[in-house]
């Protein structure tokens, strides 16, 4: 059996087929390409079964993922991350069966070393030798890293505005770092001049297919986590929004692999920020694709993003399962994100708790119910938000003690 | 078959026993306590091959923790962290055979929330309400979460000089936090007299006993995920040690199991900063115990611990397995630190990085060679290290492109 069931690369909008061994941008129709596979092939040689003795990473899922050769592998111990019952906060927004997918358990610390670790493994497998990325900030960071271990130059562009440990671990992963006055679409306009300038691998958000294919493994994972069970709602931060698309496509396989139930698809509900609502905006007017964000600004640094270029993919993912798309506002978000601190002990990111925050406003509107299996994904550690302004802290002196260590 | 086979606790060093279903913190002697389990009891029922089925983290080895009922488990998805193959940069060391235990990839990003998972879990299980901690920093972001998800209040003491991040990591938290103007060494006595004071746990590294049942699931895991074979080497970078003495009774316990070789132990190698070599200093001169290192400073902030509690259990361990101990430099540290990004893509912490120099060293003096299976535990990520300085980076502006990305 092959390691890697991949047949053919089709545009996700005008469907054109191409070749998976040759390195591959966007469609000629500007569209983002997605990845096919052999699955009839696959659903007769592998059972759900056989993923219990493999190695725990993504990269269990080796058959279903566009890596041909395994020496091609470049693996930082990304995927399998844990899904975490969160009982205390999911009572009291009355969602006892809410889990979180805590993807501040990667390397990096952020769910972005999924797309990484084989965006990066199949550009070695094509003979990539630089690339550019335009980046918030965490994608450049994993990118850098993973580059780094195969050996490929790295050329990264990120709005000097992005939180200051982000900018400070994307400096010190020794790729090519250009700061950028400006959004990530303006970094992306950067890459692309770039990318054509000096004949680079433009990895930008669905510029090349294969970042989807290490998002989709969340999919995977959710539903192997759960025993093979569909829950019945995912709840996605989306920026571009790969990583709804991803766990979307992932349902969509297992389905056809025939390893979930064949009438249900989890509910895909994206949660933006007020700041920054592009999707939201497109679903509530009920449209196919979104507009540009003008003066798009959030605390959740990662959903910045004003223009996706996947945004109809998104869109479909939402309207095809009976999802919902909802904003939120930033200082709602760091409100959550202090109570699922306090309460759960998960120091989750901004983008996390803007999840928790769209489970507990879906759970108040009857839009979710106490039967619903609901799943939030938090997209990276809180810990790369912080800065270093610490609060009022007592400092002690050697031959001092502690007289009293309540506030009053 | 019980969920834990805990039988008793005993004094490391007198060997006096304790009930283990009441709070103990030392012997009466003044030394640590170990958590002693019916071995015989699980080797006739349990089989390595079982774990397979297992949830993946260290509750897999729920027979041999001392958390009696489950539901008293505190779990934020610690354990399991991946190993590594380090092929790159260790065959530049002349070390093919060269591993990585990447603790990176844990709930807090270090290996503290493997101490802080069992610790809080059975704290719980005892009923504790309040506990005091001195810590350098990544152990009281871990006891601060645990704790805040167990319902137990915690009260944390840190050098006021620890790296910025990780002081604004445990003021987010929600704990009570107190900085001392001096040495982990002086919040620890701040935190036994507050401990005396108001009648809080003392959650001091060895003070509790069940800290290192966490701890040395590390070992437990290194076995597990290298097929039950023992390596020949573990290198390990120790400040309080608790890590080392983990794997050390881990793989103690897995001979006495007959799941490991009986005859085989890995080596146990410590390394420390020059700036801070206590156990270094004590190994050289054949000693059972350390002397306190005066005016103690190095950049790997998290061994920077004077007099360990635990030190002659260490000792022994290195004793006992043929061990080496060794100092490095705070400079070279942060090359090899570098180099570890740069050609593996791994962002180490500085302990971890001190590791992999220590295995260089090694390889060097012909210490270990090429057939030798070396093992480096990477005992968090690098990034809790940065700060927001960011050093260089062109910025442009929305209307510029890059015309060179070569720094030449």
């Amino acid at each position: 059996m092959s390691f890697s069931h991949i047949s053919h690369l089709s545009c996700a909008k005008c469907s054109l087929v191409f070749k998976p061994d040759e390195v591959q941008q966007l469609c000629r129709c500007g569209s983002p390409l997605l990845v096919n596979y052999d699955l009839a092939a696959i659903s007769m040689q592998l059972k759900p079964e056989h993923f219990l003795k493999r190695r725990n990473d993504l990269w269990r899922y080796h058959e279903l993922l566009p890596v041909k050769n395994p020496d091609n592998i470049v693996s930082l111990g990304e995927g399998m991350t844990p899904m975490i019952p969160m009982k205390k906060i999911g009572t009291e927004m009355g969602l006892p069966k809410l889990w979180m997918k805590d993807e501040g358990l990667s390397p990096t610390g952020t769910f972005k070393a999924r797309g990484a670790a084989i965006g990066i493994s199949k550009a070695k497998e094509l003979g990539v030798r630089r690339l550019v990325m335009p980046t918030n900030g965490n994608a450049g960071a994993a990118w850098s890293l993973y580059a780094a271990k195969a050996g490929i130059e790295a050329v990264i562009i990120m709005p000097v505005d992005a939180p200051p440990f982000i900018r400070s671990e994307v400096a010190a992963t020794g790729s090519r770092l250009f700061f950028v006055n400006g959004w990530i679409s303006d970094a992306g306009k950067m890459a692309a001049k770039a990318a054509a300038d000096f004949h680079l691998y433009d990895a930008s958000t669905l510029k090349e297919p294969y970042r989807i294919e290490g998002k989709k493994t969340m999919g995977y994972e959710i539903a192997e986590q759960l025993h093979w069970k569909v829950p019945d709602v995912i709840i996605y931060p989306a920026g571009g929004g790969v990583g709804l698309i991803g766990i979307y496509k992932a349902f969509r396989e297992l389905q056809q692999l025939r390893w979930i139930d064949q009438d249900k698809m989890p509910r895909l509900v994206v949660v933006q920020s007020a700041g920054c609502a592009p999707i939201v905006k497109a679903w509530e007017e009920g449209k196919t694709q979104s507009e540009f964000w003008d003066d798009a600004k959030t605390v959740a640094f990662g959903i910045n993003v004003p223009k996706a270029l996947g945004d109809f993919l998104v869109l479909k993912a939402i309207y095809e399962t009976n999802g919902v798309a909802l904003a939120v506002n930033d200082h709602e978000i760091l409100e959550e994100q202090k109570r699922i601190v306090q309460t759960e002990g998960a120091f989750v990111c901004p983008e996390g708790a803007a999840a928790f925050l769209a489970a507990r406003k879906l759970s108040s509107a009857g839009l979710v119910d106490q039967n619903d299996a609901v799943v939030t994904v938090n997209t990276g550690m809180g810990l790369k938000y912080l800065n270093a302004d610490v609060p009022d802290i007592p400092v002690l002196q050697r031959d001092e003690y502690i007289s009293n260590f309540h506030d009053d």
